[in-house]
């Protein structure tokens, strides 16, 4: 089944005579993910590239880790598959836990719930980076906070710093390169308008994979799958741009596939903000030309050379 | 809780040296939804108008359908709910598929899992407008698609036309000057950049409510619970304007409220076209300037008068 649509429509525009166009739009079906033939959920997804959505929803589930976990994901033979929208997953022995594989829900701990015990569940599941760091980090956080605001170069990187327990590092400059590699990759994108893009790039910025869906956590799903499916998990030496907004969800799977640099085009949300500066990662947003913002972990980004 | 979050971050433009700067961002945090006591969901959300949102999600999950559907809502009184994020619905008899609320999801059929199927399953909870008119469509759909056609005003309908039996009928001036007042009274999202925003008008272009949450499903849900405490459901005479893309969840939502027109600023998905074709539901997106898209039933758009 191919990623888009073609449909008529009705365009108008005012005080003109309505015309009728063909137009493509994204594609959206629904998939129905079974685990050794016990239905786990249902997404709504653009189809294409399924193997990967599945196998990367079993990796942000914490499922599997290693592309051997994985024995099968095959269509179901059932005759009420004629769509191929039912896939089963036979796993190499990971060990399930099929209430929350079936849930994917957290509740409210014995210290309540909000943002930060949201946090600390995941990490119940996915190790933070540079745990090392961050407990250092918080320990002195207040002379690190003093100093965050009166230096000058905000905690970026100099060649002359002492190394750094963040690794890898990365120059800004590199960042900026990345969303015109996005959208020269864009394909359906640029026909329909209406789908989200996760994208992974190498540290020389070269594009690994892009995936596109209606569903922005589709989208890095499928660029887990991938990354699972070829060994390359953890990420970690490896940069993640989405095309949106970043949310709790889209830091979480990202540290699930280990990725230590999220860059994206629009906004983050405040916990987002909270997850990556607990979690170690670095989060860039409002990539924008020449500019962004860097709303934690700036350690991993080089300054550039002072005149 | 306020909606935005102030944070310093490093704003980075190449070539220069970075700086500190305060700025906002959509705030989102976790909320438990608890109905007679049992966990049913845990949604991350902008705060605010969270007792919309609860009462919302109960109407899109069909659960109720009038004001009086709930007795109370209210936060929780237990220790662990220091951060208001738990939230218990006492509900006034109505009856409650506990399964289904859980669950969230629709599984494959005896004819298969397809965009079709997923489109029906929701037909059985929420009846589609003007079903008559749709059969009546359907049983002549080839010369229904030789006029759309080949008619140059593409079933807008002239002042002279017979009574349609899609109502209401509005202009496409109205429908293009919505925007300008989704603008005008989007407060958080100049801001942050980080919000999805619903609007509910009525058919003079007033506006009714406007929400905005990371979630766009949230700021929808908003909206309906908004309209279900006030008693306006089924908003047969209202036309919602969401300010993203419109996926196969936000029209079973805007169906689940009985709302007639859709627009939005964003793109369509290729299910969300089919399933507002089959509800009866004018779907109109891309809405820019003086031009848009009508994706299904333009029926209920007014052509201009002809010179």
């Amino acid at each position: 089944m191919s990623e888009t649509a073609t449909l008529e429509l009705t365009h108008v525009q005012l005080g003109q005579a309505a015309v009728t166009r063909e137009d493509v739009v994204a594609r959206e079906e629904p998939l129905e993910i079974r685990v050794e033939g016990r239905s786990v959920a249902v997404v709504m997804r653009t189809p294409g590239h399924d193997e990967e959505l599945v196998a990367g929803f079993l990796v942000t589930e914490g499922v599997v880790t290693r592309a051997r976990d994985i024995l099968e994901i095959s269509q179901c033979p059932s005759v009420n598959n004629e769509y191929g929208n039912i896939v089963d997953v036979l796993l190499g022995g990971a060990v399930v836990n099929w209430e929350s594989l079936t849930r994917h829900v957290f509740s409210a701990s014995s210290c309540g719930l909000c943002g930060k015990t949201s946090i600390e569940s995941v990490f119940q599941k996915f190790t933070p980076l540079n745990p090392n760091e961050c407990s250092v980090l918080s320990a002195r956080s207040s002379d690190e906070e003093l100093a965050s605001k009166s230096s000058e170069n905000c905690a970026l990187r100099t060649e002359h710093s002492s190394p750094s327990l963040f690794t890898p590092t990365i120059t800004p400059s590199l960042i900026a390169s990345l969303p015109a590699k996005l959208r020269a990759a864009q394909e359906t994108f640029s026909k329909t308008g209406g789908l989200h893009a996760s994208a992974l790039f190498d540290l020389e910025g070269n594009l690994i994979v892009l995936r596109e869906d209606v569903g922005r956590h589709n989208a890095l799903d499928k660029v887990l799958g991938y990354a699972l499916q070829r060994n390359l998990l953890p990420l970690s030496q490896h940069i993640l741009l989405v095309s949106g907004r970043v949310s709790f969800e889209i830091m979480q799977k990202a540290l699930a596939g280990g990725i230590p640099i999220l860059a994206a085009i629009s906004a983050p949300s405040s916990l987002a903000v909270d997850f990556a500066r607990d979690s170690g990662q670095t989060l860039i947003a409002f990539l924008r030309g020449e500019t962004m913002n860097v709303y934690a972990h700036p350690g991993r980004l080089l300054s550039p050379p002072q005149p």
